[in-house]
C-alpha cells in the first residue's frame, strides 16, 4: 500500500486550532485505521510548491503514492473508496453517502461559512447581513436538517464520511452557539465527536500546532 | 439504460432564471448526449415526497433507475462515472477532476455564494459585512483561480464536470460585474458557457419556465 502523508500547516494561530481543515482528514484516516504520516509546510510565507499542491494556498491535502489531492471533500471521497469503514460499499448506500457528503458541503457548510465568519468577525444582531446569514442557515437549513436527524443516528445507513464533513461543518456552528433551537442537530454533533477517532484526530492536531509554538519559541531564543 | 429523469420546479420567479441548478444537471447531460426527460414539482407548495427526494426542499434531483440523488455536485459525479464526455477515464486525470469539482463547490462557491447573495440585497459597498465578503471572495479565492485559469484551457485536462459547477458558480459574479478586474476567469466563463451543451441548457431551462408562467396564466383565467 502506497504511503499516505497528510500536509498541514506548521503553526496556525490559538482560533481555529481543533478547527483546521486537516481534521477531517485526520478523522477519516483514524476511523479507517490507514497507517500515514503528517507534513508541515509554513503558515507564514506560502511558496510555489504549496501552490502547486494547494492552488488557493491552503491546507490540507493528502499524497497517496503518485497522487496529489486537495480539497477535504475529495480526499475524503478518495479514502472512501478505500475503506468500508468510511463508505458503503453497495451502490445505493455508497450513492446516499455521496449526496449527503456534498449536502454537507454545499448545503450545510455554505450557509454555516458566512454565519460562523459573521459570528467571529462580531457582526451586530441587528445587521442586515446579519439577520440575512442566520435566516439562511436557522429557517433553510437547520429546520429541514432536524427532522432527518431526529430519525437517523448517522446520514447513509452506518457512520461515514458525510458525518465527518456534516457534523464537522455544525461543530462550528455550535462553537457559536447556533445549535441552541437544534436538539437533533447538537445531539448528533455529540454523538459524532465522542467516537475515538475524532478524539485521537482532535488532540493530535492540538498537538502538532502546539509543537509549533515550541518551535517557533526556540527559534525566537531565550531572551524572548 | 435505465432512463434518466431531471426534477425541477414547475415554475421560479424573474432573477433565478438561468442560474436555477437543474442548468448544471441539464448542461452535463447535453455534453454527454445522455437521453433524459424532465419532471417538474410545485415551486409554491412543496410536499412530504419532494423532501423525501430533496431533504431542504430544494431543486435538482436525478432519478436513474432506482436512483434517486440529491446535490448537483453528486448528480455531476454520478453522471461523470457514465461518460468520457464529462471526466477522464483514467485514474490520475479523474483525480484532478474530482478535486476541482469539490474546489468549484467548496473554495470558490463558498466565497461567491455569500458575496452574490449580498450584492442581490444590496448591501452597502462600505458595510463591514461587504467588505469581509468582497476580500474573501476576490483576494482569497479569484486572486488564486486567476493564474490557474490563465495557463489552462479546462480545470483538468480537457472539459469535465468540474468546468460546469466552476464555470456556473463564476457566471453568477460576472452576473454582478465581479470578475471585472480578473481577466482570465471571464475569459474561461465565456469560453465554457460558448459551448453548444450549456447554449442548449440554457435555452431549455428559459424555455421550461416561461411554459410554467404560461399555465399559471392559464390557471388564473382568462379575467386576470
Amino acid at each position: 500500500m502506497a504511503e499516505l502523508t497528510l500536509y498541514t500547516f506548521d503553526w496556525v494561530p490559538e482560533p481555529p486550532r481543533g478547527f483546521v481543515r486537516d481534521i477531517r482528514v485526520r478523522w477519516a484516516l483514524e476511523e479507517a485505521g490507514l497507517p500515514y504520516r503528517v507534513a508541515a509546510v509554513p503558515f507564514g510565507d506560502r511558496g510555489a510548491d504549496h501552490f502547486a499542491h494547494q492552488p488557493f494556498g491552503h491546507v490540507p491535502w493528502l499524497t497517496d503514492g503518485g497522487l496529489s489531492i486537495f480539497e477535504s471533500g475529495a480526499i475524503l471521497l478518495h479514502l472512501g473508496a478505500r475503506s468500508g469503514a468510511l463508505m458503503p460499499t453497495d451502490p445505493c448506500g455508497r450513492s446516499e453517502a455521496v449526496q449527503w457528503l456534498f449536502a454537507a458541503l454545499n448545503s450545510v457548510e455554505m450557509a454555516s461559512m458566512p454565519w460562523s465568519l459573521l459570528a467571529f468577525t462580531g457582526e451586530p444582531k441587528d445587521a442586515p447581513a446579519w439577520k440575512f446569514f442566520d435566516s439562511f442557515l436557522m429557517q433553510h437549513r437547520l429546520a429541514h436538517l432536524e427532522p432527518v436527524l431526529a430519525k437517523r443516528e448517522w446520514l447513509a445507513g452506518s457512520f461515514s464520511v458525510a458525518d465527518i464533513l456534516m457534523a464537522d461543518a455544525l461543530r462550528l456552528v455550535d462553537r457559536f452557539d447556533g445549535l441552541a433551537a437544534y436538539r437533533a442537530c447538537r445531539a448528533y454533533v455529540a454523538r459524532a465527536t465522542a467516537r475515538p477517532a475524532f478524539a485521537k484526530a482532535h488532540a493530535d492536531q492540538l498537538a502538532h500546532f502546539a509543537a509549533g509554538d515550541r518551535a517557533r519559541s526556540a527559534t525566537d531564543g531565550p531572551g524572548v
